[in-house]
């Protein structure tokens, strides 16, 4: 809880192991957690993401807040650092303590990434980072898993790269809460951020409306609009937003929580061989995947 | 089961909308499908699968197959076939009774379209289609699922898309069964075939060896490699990598379905203020994640 680097990734090594180990550590940190702001940062592969967290990274450091970092790619096999992605984006942060960079990758269950990222970022909260990037490659499941999992969240996107139709796809414009047009000094960013704005538009929300920015990665001075629209959403109607995003992330994770406990319930009570036995009827079309599962349910105690 | 268009269209309907309705049509078609061979089409965003899969299903008529293709796309709230993408690729086929397109999107609960996509497989399959495609849009969770629900998974890349380390990346690696480098007649095609056909060497698996394929979309002549790819891993072993692959399949559908239905029965047990008891207390910090479902399993008779 007091920051030190070489305790927060014990912290995390054990919550990426998953198990009783990792409940224990959330449970021991989840009180000292609550104060960070958790911003997920998603977008198509190739929109410049990386670069966009590192020139948010050194503005947040420029005004004094520590900032904790966590990179989720569930095509990764990697985790704890080790990736060259790590590497070449520490260079500019490593001999600053105010700054912690992890990637997640697909170690463990599929479904379990989800949970694992929000237990690491409990795990930074509590550790004292004022501000919890968590950055995603989009264009899928995880863009939409992102909204779960971040107070605000931030959709990047480019002009020129794919047509108008992907740009426009209701489910990527639901999820922003602030738009980033980043490399924003190409042909037709100003095309972009009016397409964006008039889709929005449509949507006609009542509260916040998400504000399009325009970023370019590598220079800084940039990302102040950026970073305004960042804290402006955390405002926004005196925190009314971020309780109601609150309450929506504590209840994903119960019920993650709440699956991943039922499920190991179940698999251990109906014991390998019951379930290799269902696994053969289903195969061998004897069986469906909901009658099986009737039957290993109406055979418990 | 005799493939009429609208029966099919209205099972598909049905599942989609999910609940008893779903595992009804499940338990009638399952015991008639098993005969389809599931092919999964992944990969980035931009390189050019939807052309790539009409091709196949041109080839496959060809022929003389029946055709289902599912288009999986998570940040997508459409589906029944009305988005834009289903009418331009229907042009080439729709007054084709031997082919079928549907698009599913996030409609529903998240972890719900893996299995909704497996149930919508499962009516193609019963209905006679000979091949069912699964295309996502890959970089992302999508990429990693699509192995839980395919026989064949088609990794497709492109030259100069992104930089080495994206394309060697190992997770990605190591779904494929088939890879295919699109738009092969862009520079650097032989180089990305190299790349990775050198990173699958180091993988040094026993059993199948996944062909490299060159590919350009909209020149169907040029995917007489990957049809023939296709119907290699097929047939792999005597069919052994087959049915390793079906009981995975099963294995993965049973889990999930476990998972819901676990779940809908404990929270349906707890109640919603229950439920809601307990999201207050995680936003509050009197409670973690772990510890509120502990409290909610150990009340339960």
């Amino acid at each position: 809880m007091a920051g030190d680097v070489r305790c927060v990734a014990r912290a995390i090594s054990v919550v990426e192991n998953g198990g009783a180990g990792r409940r224990e550590v959330v449970r021991l940190l989840h009180p000292s957690s609550g104060r960070a702001h958790i911003v997920g940062v998603t977008g198509p592969p190739g929109v410049g993401k990386s670069t966009l967290v590192d020139g948010m990274i050194a503005h947040y450091r420029a005004s004094g807040h520590r900032v904790g970092a966590v990179a989720v790619d569930p095509t990764s096999p990697f985790t704890g650092g080790a990736i060259l992605g790590d590497r070449i984006r520490m260079v500019g942060h490593s001999t600053d303590a105010g700054v912690f960079v992890r990637s997640m990758g697909s170690r463990g269950s599929l479904g379990g990434l989800a949970s694992a990222t929000a237990d690491v970022v409990t795990v930074l909260d509590a550790a004292g980072f004022d501000v919890v990037i968590v950055e995603t490659v989009g264009a899928g499941q995880a863009e939409v898993d992102i909204v779960t999992a971040s107070h605000t969240t931030v959709v990047v996107e480019v002009p020129g790269l794919g047509d108008d139709v992907q740009v426009l796809k209701a489910g990527v414009m639901e999820i922003g809460d602030v738009f980033a047009v980043n490399k924003a000094d190409m042909p037709d960013a100003d095309r972009l951020v009016v397409q964006i704005e008039s889709v929005l538009r449509l949507k006609g929300s009542g509260g916040w409306v998400p504000p399009v920015v325009k970023t370019i990665g590598h220079d800084r001075a940039s990302l102040v609009g950026l970073m305004d629209a960042i804290s402006r959403h955390r405002a926004h109607g005196g925190g009314a937003v971020l309780m109601e995003r609150r309450r929506g992330m504590a209840g994903h994770r119960i019920r993650l929580a709440l699956e991943e406990r039922l499920l190991e319930a179940a698999l251990e009570r109906a014991g390998p061989s019951r379930f290799e036995r269902a696994v053969e009827s289903v195969v061998a079309g004897e069986s469906d995947p909901y009658s099986a599962v009737d039957d290993i349910l109406g055979e418990m105690p």
